[in-house]
């Protein structure tokens, strides 16, 4: 399975592996992929050194990249607890009421919240590029908008291509026009921050707008079948993020939240901006509903969303609260229902995609090979 | 582009295309696809006998199918008077407003309707079986849920294939229990009624629920990529609707309309209750934003909001009032940019369709043909 772009990155799939977890990002790269490790999480600069470090002595030599989220918007001078201050007691009550309600502990004294929104803030992603710069990596994506310039360049002279995630053609010509390499077309159907357009149509969209610059296409795709069906469209290779969270290797630390998405069907996600007050897709829960109730106060804005929620997430996660558990996950969640290696899934999707060119040759009156 | 299914009904390309216009319907089974028209705007019978009637003297011996509007839940002993009654007067009023708002004219003194929406009723759908059966039909669709059990037997002693839309992998194992014949997977993208799943994961789940029952995929396609991309996800043809609505053979009636069909972006429409009271991929005019504003009203539930409604997108239609202007029409509507023949849209679908096959092979590393 191999387009310019895979092997100009020198890799024998053209599948790329979005994962917040080490070991998933090496074993993609090490079963043929691409390998993109999610830096979100990463507030620590030593814990991503001590991850990057760990890819390094477990990937044998194969090329992986690293994935930040830099604001397209710069704010000046605003700190924290600037951001802190501008949101409503209303729904700081709210959050207190609906955790009450399904008594979900506090958190012990002293004890951080896991789950920081301040990897979203530029002087954050800044400091893991920092950090990354120093390892080998061969892409950075970046989830909101475009990095800033000197970010490309810096990237540029490091041999490092620059991806961006783009949910319409006027989204995808300004990474173009900002020298981005390459644009990865987040469908509708994606898990995390997505547009309204679906992948069938925005695919080929995007392609159209930004080709010969080769487009990645995301959302809606776990199984061979979908990867051959994203090339058709015009795709230069495919970027998946779901389908790894329910990988022997992905260490979600809340095993409710495995036997959640292993029981989820591909109606069970909402697109709901309670995560982080943008439209992101996610496994619904009675957390989601609190939110999108037309009864209660409504999320904020970003990022006052995610500083709002974060400790309550965190707590959410940490006690396994069912009802209120979740994770930005994609459609394609139905379709995940056991939990097995990336190695396994590897496999699985070339066999797929095998069989699904066969079929497609069959369709068109080829005999092929 | 051969499957199963259309070696079955012995045409050249397994594309079928649904359209409300005998001379698209005609057009597509003579560029080698098979024409579905679409029943539901037919209240008096010689209507559809008179357009059943050049369909076949146009047609030249290919096969065509009809498409009928068949409530799942069959509602007795209820006129439209019963239940024009139960309509809020608010909801009159809200129209009469929205409408002087707008400057919308009234009909002329005893003019009709064109927009009718007791098409959609069992007695009405019935009275066009009674004609359609006596035409050469190959294909009876229905467009809400399976059709009663009498009508399937009487579409199968006349050798007629019965085919259903589907949602979910749920709504699709009902229709096999029922005795269909075909599944057609509509997406999310799609125009007109539609779930919430996107086409590329609905359709290899729809394929794996009720397989080898052959499945249509339905939503965002109208390209040969986008073909190429439904028939690799497992289905055994694709369903075409909202792209025939820009051909040369369509008569919308509203020169207005198909203006700001071609200027449309796929960002251009919504799913929305506005038309019928249930969701229905459109364009998105002032006319939906009013009915989707939190402010007003909202929608009625269904058959009430389509009685309401019937007579006002009528004037709408008829004075050509376009930021009200709209209707049903898929995501794919971003792609629809000129008038064309049918057949020069089949010939860019078949051509496109090679070149993603070409495409396809040589990302797989085989030489084809």
């Amino acid at each position: 399975m191999q387009t310019e772009l895979s092997n100009r990155l020198g890799v024998e799939h053209a599948v790329f592996g979005f994962t917040p977890f080490p070991a998933v990002a090496a074993a993609i790269s090490r079963a043929g992929g691409f390998g993109v490790l999610g830096a979100v999480r990463y507030t620590a600069p030593d814990d991503l050194k001590r991850d990057l470090d760990w890819i390094e002595a477990h990937v044998g030599d194969r090329p992986y990249g690293l994935d930040v989220v830099m604001p397209a918007k710069k704010v000046e001078g605003v700190s924290e607890a600037d951001v802190e201050a501008m949101i409503p007691e209303g729904h700081r009550q709210f959050v207190r009421d609906t955790l009450a309600g399904h008594g979900v502990p506090e958190l012990a004294e002293g004890e951080a919240s896991g789950w920081r929104i301040t990897g979203w803030m530029e002087q954050v992603a800044r400091t893991q590029l920092d950090v990354a710069f120093d390892y080998p990596i061969r892409l950075l994506a970046n989830a909101l908008g475009s990095p800033p310039a000197d970010v490309v360049a810096r990237a540029h002279e490091r041999d490092v291509l620059v991806a961006a995630l783009a949910g319409s053609a006027r989204h995808a010509r300004k990474h173009r026009e900002a020298g981005i390499d390459v644009v990865v077309a987040q469908g509708y159907e994606a898990g995390g921050h997505t547009g309204e357009i679906a992948t069938m149509v925005l695919t080929p969209e995007i392609v159209e707008a930004v080709g010969p610059l080769p487009v990645l296409a995301a959302g809606g795709i776990g199984s061979g079948q979908q990867v051959a069906a994203a090339l058709a469209l015009g795709a230069q290779g495919v970027w998946l993020g779901s389908v790894w969270l329910t990988t022997t290797e992905a260490d979600l630390h809340a095993p409710a939240l495995t036997r959640k998405l292993l029981a989820a069907g591909s109606g069970d996600t909402v697109r709901s901006r309670a995560l982080t007050g943008k439209p992101a897709r996610q496994l619904r829960t009675e957390w989601t509903d609190a939110w999108d109730d037309p009864a209660g106060p409504g999320t904020l804005p970003m990022p006052l969303q995610g500083l709002l929620v974060a400790e309550a997430v965190s707590r959410i996660q940490k006690y396994e609260v069912e009802p209120l558990l979740g994770t930005p996950v994609g459609q394609i969640v139905g379709r995940m229902n056991s939990e097995r290696s990336v190695q396994a899934v590897f496999d699985d999707l070339t066999r797929g995609f095998e069989r699904a060119v066969d079929r497609i040759n069959r369709i068109a009156g080829r005999s092929a090979r």
